[in-house]
């Protein structure tokens, strides 16, 4: 029963793909367009379904904090049309021809850019991904599923009804945008293994749900967000700088991916800087988690062994004294995710080292890990920053929704 | 005992990877130089290793092509060296920034190529592969681990143990270039989900070592190589090229993956086209498996709905006759494993709607699907070719092993 019904999501879904990798730019567009109407005109029918997931959330006892993840405003609701239209400014990377070159034969070989086709998108609480998601894959050429949070369930559905009806009397074929109507957990596994209607997973949550899909997925995933970044306070940095920019890492926004989970401080300045250090962070209520070193300098707890792996995502930080950039590298190299790090130095050979062997998506010389994001580095919206290396590394926009493929051009070419 | 050595190779090939990505260009091309010595220096220690590998392969069984596949000479030890050297020559990616640009707040933004870390081979009989897969791993700046068949283990171990000592020699560090030393197929399901250690995977064989991979690692794979390739025989097509082409896609070498399986014709030209294709695949020994349509015009065996999804890898051809191009690129896109499809026309339009609506790594137009190549294409040497749409698409060489990250340079910049 539910697997027909996931069958006939992904075959729509392909078919939609396929007619979708030929509408023009103009098409896309306007649909985009008509997508952000439609939000703004169907608010009160929104905000009517968000009630329901509201008054459930509520009854169900979550937290404040998702509780307020989940709430649709019509401020929130605006904030999604206006999404969705920053995307009609955005240059279209599909049908892009690149290194179109002639070899000795006539043969000519090229490069041109595609859609990913089928997108699959896994996601957590946040009604907004719904949204966001759609108009990301779309703009990019593709078809996408989502399937979303069961907490937000309502609203998820009143949110792709509303656009995805809009996008297909403006010309995007039928199941170019769905949204898995059910709230059944099978119906997430059977995503990650459609691998003849899915071309990509992407899941959007916690390290529970990303670890799952990566378990799980038959389907190539990208993987993204995951965050345990690091500072490194070199022996010769501007000490004022340097804590500016881990008051900023660490309490900007304390609960997101890039925001610093560990500092590492030099032993040289150890003594001076901790103690500045504690002072300003303890006042503003995080508490800090040391190694000995750091424990010989200021009051703090002691930091097991499971501290360095963790991602806090709130107001703790761990704190270690390392003895050189060395010790700093290799251990972020052992315990970081592979998200956002940090040196702060004035030494030029050393910012140098840092960023050639830190292994990370960004690698940031003098600067808050809070700046990873695609706004910030100036791509226009991102659908997640990818945290693997194969395909996208850090904030994927657009261009990372797509592929490649070559065309060979030829007068009768047969190979010798 | 076997997961503590896996994990030893596993973390060895790390520790090697983060060394590796600051070595220099000179220091990897003096290593390449060195290891197509140590192969020609060697050359009858390997040789011996080879035989041992010959025999067992004789005693059990082996078809002459798979022997012929394993079998090492002078001549394929050379060619071996040569493959070395001629990446000696090939640009190095690693290093490059681009889209280096200065945002509104002064903060320094932009996008370094690095190696992908640690790469799993995992591959089925040709020796060969343990060489070339180990050049281009290093070249890019990746450690590899590699996991040959049982078939060959003999001689990959002699190969991987004279390459793997002769780079260390020119400065690669230790681990860098490592053969599991073992035949034990647990070894390679662990390899899958190494995680930690491997960044990458890639398999190299047959559609059951491929899709066994696919469903069971958790590192991303590169999947590669299975090739159901079609050529679409337009109403308008220029007859004696489209022969010609369809011959050289089908015959010039039957046994790899972009020669043509199925062919499709327009029913307008098949009366004429379908006697002259069968007079001459039929004289060349090709067993001829047509649709009903088919069966009428020509004398041939019934092709089955299986037929269609087949990669035969042989003197075997699945023929079909289709009303138009829609039906031919919808066969394609439903049947087609997304490696090379061509179109044989002279209508510029229905070229370029099959180039654009094909889902393949490589779609062609008026030439042979057999074309699909790294050199062929101008690339140099490729490590397999990608089926998939993440990451690389089609030929992959040094570039398609290798990631980015991005750098961002700051001056006390903390984001508010």
């Amino acid at each position: 029963m539910l697997e027909n019904q996931m069958r006939e999501i992904g075959e729509s879904a392909k078919k939609a793909s396929y007619i979708l990798a030929g509408v023009s730019t103009e098409v896309k567009n306007q649909a985009l367009q008509a997508m952000a109407r439609a939000l703004e005109e169907r608010v009160e029918m929104i905000i009517d379904a968000n009630r329901q997931d509201m008054d459930a959330g509520r009854a169900k006892g979550l937290s404040d904090a998702l509780l307020d993840r989940l709430l649709l405003t019509p401020e929130r609701i605006k904030g999604m049309a206006e999404g969705l239209r920053e995307l009609i400014g955005l240059p279209d990377p599909v049908g892009e021809v690149t290194n179109m070159r002639t070899r000795p034969n006539g043969l000519r070989v090229g490069k041109m850019r595609v859609p990913l086709g089928v997108i699959g998108i896994i996601y957590e609480a946040r009604p907004n991904v719904t949204v966001d998601a759609a108009g990301l894959c779309l703009k990019a050429g593709n078809a996408v599923v989502m399937r979303g949070g069961s907490e937000a369930f309502h609203s998820n559905k009143a949110l792709a009804n509303v656009i995805s009806a809009a996008a297909t009397s403006s010309g995007i074929p039928e199941g170019a945008i769905q949204l898995v109507p059910t709230t059944d957990r099978e119906a997430a596994n059977m995503m990650m293994t459609m691998n003849e209607y899915i071309d990509v997973l992407i899941p959007r949550g916690g390290t529970g749900l990303i670890k799952a899909v990566i378990t799980n997925a038959t389907v190539p995933v990208l993987q993204t967000g995951i965050g345990n970044c690091h500072t490194y306070i070199e022996e010769d940095a501007d000490l004022d700088a340097a804590l500016k920019i881990v008051v900023n890492a660490k309490m900007q926004r304390p609960g997101v991916c890039n925001a610093m989970e560990t500092l590492l401080v030099n032993h040289r300045v150890a003594q001076e800087f901790l103690p500045q250090m504690a002072a300003v962070f303890i006042e503003k209520g995080v508490e800090l988690r040391g190694c000995n070193k750091t424990q010989e300098i200021i009051h703090c707890l002691p930091a097991s062994e499971d501290d360095w792996g963790t991602e806090y995502l709130g107001l703790i930080l761990a704190v270690k004294v390392v003895e050189d950039l060395e010790e700093a590298i290799t251990h972020i190299n052992s315990y970081g995710t592979k998200h956002s790090e940090a040196i702060i130095t004035n030494s030029y050979q050393k910012a140098s080292l840092f960023v050639q062997r830190v292994d990370a998506a960004a690698v940031f010389v003098n600067a808050s890990t809070r700046f990873t994001d695609g706004h910030q580095f100036g791509f226009g919206a991102e659908i997640g920053i990818s945290t693997q290396k194969l395909h996208a590394r850090g904030p994927m926009g657009i261009e990372e929704l797509t592929s490649s493929k070559f065309i060979i051009l030829g007068d009768g070419h047969v190979r010798s």
